[in-house]
């Protein structure tokens, strides 16, 4: 299977369906709308909606009545970005080669744009997908989301964080950071895309194990090309962790050691996929992410 | 009835439920969740849930059932307070009383405050009450709270206000703003405790015709105490709008023209009620809300 080819099949059905539910930039909330279709709609991989489409179609749901929900999951990402390049934040002028959204349309309208995504992902994946879902399923996969976005998750690691800068971390406590921060809404795709197909929960379980060791590996891949990776396929300056002071997998473990616990979490997350029939495409996506070079 | 004594029992059940629905202020995030909590369980007069709770109730619901979603639609005002405040918003230092929340405890620990307020709601609204709801009540009920909640309600109003800043507005503007930034959750709250309780449509409609009334009637209120009222019981000085030369109800049609709407709304907004043969308390509550001094 040409595992990048399709990545990008999927990635264009993500953009298509993203730009059909995110509203046009008209009316009185002209500004804030353009902001919000300018994060949502800037070059992402995709790869969590594409996760929840994928355990969805092995499981043997229909994408099309999941897609609502994918695009929630993304609208979330794209929310979170972009309060983290917020001056109060990380204060991130540039994001995917391009100035931060609040560069572009200045504070308040930015803060306004993420707030704005956060609800429209929650409009969008309750809406007209309950014919071709089970209510109690669609129900139990969007508290899920819900719960991932929130304290406990995304925006608990993001705390963290904001709390560790400048401080001396352990690698306990900057994995747990990385699991919550961004492994808690990369678990949840996975799981989602199984409740929201009637999985069993030997199924959701497995897709939840796949998802949390891709996501560490694919946080430990980041750590490795910021010293090891080129500035150019990055798309941003290279050793900017050693330059801010930052804790990172390799300033715990060096280098190497780091390349091989990606792959080891890697193949952890290729064996928890036994359970699946059709397994191909996610054993090559977890493959991709591991050995990427951007 | 003795209205003021309902709303005080109401408002005891929801701080109640509130203080059960937050989570408790320990673990690597407990900086986030005490602001989360330090904004979410301050002195608010909880109209909105009390709505919800009592459409629910009038409408033959069990009011315990609806009490997490009642609550998510108070986080959700709890934290488009929090971030109007912010200083690239608002920049309000004081809110009922007290230091804002990023005055207390710093921007970023407010910003993320605010948007685990956002998704905490979603995840309290879906949880375990599916068993006394019917779960497309509830599918449809929260797709309401989150389009209220958005850019097309009161993320649009928000930025609505925001433009119209050292600028000429009209009458249409002002109030399409106002049935924006704080009438479509408004509306929302009155019309999702008639769906909870699987109330018929022409329920639902009245609901939202009632709702949209108090909430400009209590906004032309709120103009007219800025100029009329005593700062001893707004807790606030008066004559800010005037100084921030705002455009209000009471720059448009003078102070007394404006009483007058404000009764005329309410009148209106009893009048809908016809279609509920419990109507009590909502009338008293309409006319108590349009003759407060504070």
């Amino acid at each position: 299977m040409d595992v990048k080819k399709r990545m990008r099949e999927y990635a264009d059905e993500i953009n298509a369906a993203m730009d059909r539910y995110l509203p046009e930039a008209a009316g009185p909330q002209k500004s804030v709308i353009e902001a919000m279709r300018y994060s949502a709609l800037a070059g992402s991989k995709r790869i969590r909606p594409m996760l929840m489409l994928e355990f969805a179609r092995i499981c043997g749901a229909d994408c099309e009545a999941v897609m609502p929900v994918a695009c929630a999951e993304e609208m979330i990402h794209t929310y979170s970005l972009i309060h983290d390049d917020l001056p109060c934040m990380d204060n991130d002028d540039m994001r995917r080669g391009k100035p931060s959204c609040h560069v572009k349309f200045g504070e308040a309208t930015a803060l306004l744009a993420g707030d704005a995504l956060l609800s429209l992902a929650f409009e969008t994946a309750l809406c007209d997908n309950i014919h071709a879902i089970k209510p109690v399923n669609l129900i139990n996969a969007v508290q899920l989301l819900a719960e991932a976005s929130g304290y406990s998750g995304m925006v608990g690691g993001q705390i963290m964080d904001l709390e560790s800068e400048g401080r001396k971390t352990n690698i306990d406590t900057l994995e747990s950071m990385h699991r919550k921060k961004t492994g808690a809404m990369i678990v949840a795709a996975a799981k989602m895309g199984c409740i929201l197909a009637d999985a069993p929960k030997a199924k959701v379980d497995a897709a939840g194990v796949f998802a949390a060791n891709i996501g560490l590996a694919f946080q430990i891949v980041d750590d490795c090309l910021d010293v090891a990776g080129s500035s150019v396929s990055l798309g941003k300056p290279v050793g900017s962790d050693a330059e801010n002071n930052k804790s990172t997998y390799v300033t715990f473990y060096g280098l190497e050691k780091s390349k091989d616990l990606a792959k080891q979490l890697t193949s952890e997350a290729v064996k928890s996929l036994s359970v699946f029939d059709d397994r191909e495409f996610l054993s090559g996506l977890a493959g991709f992410l591991c050995s990427r070079d951007r």
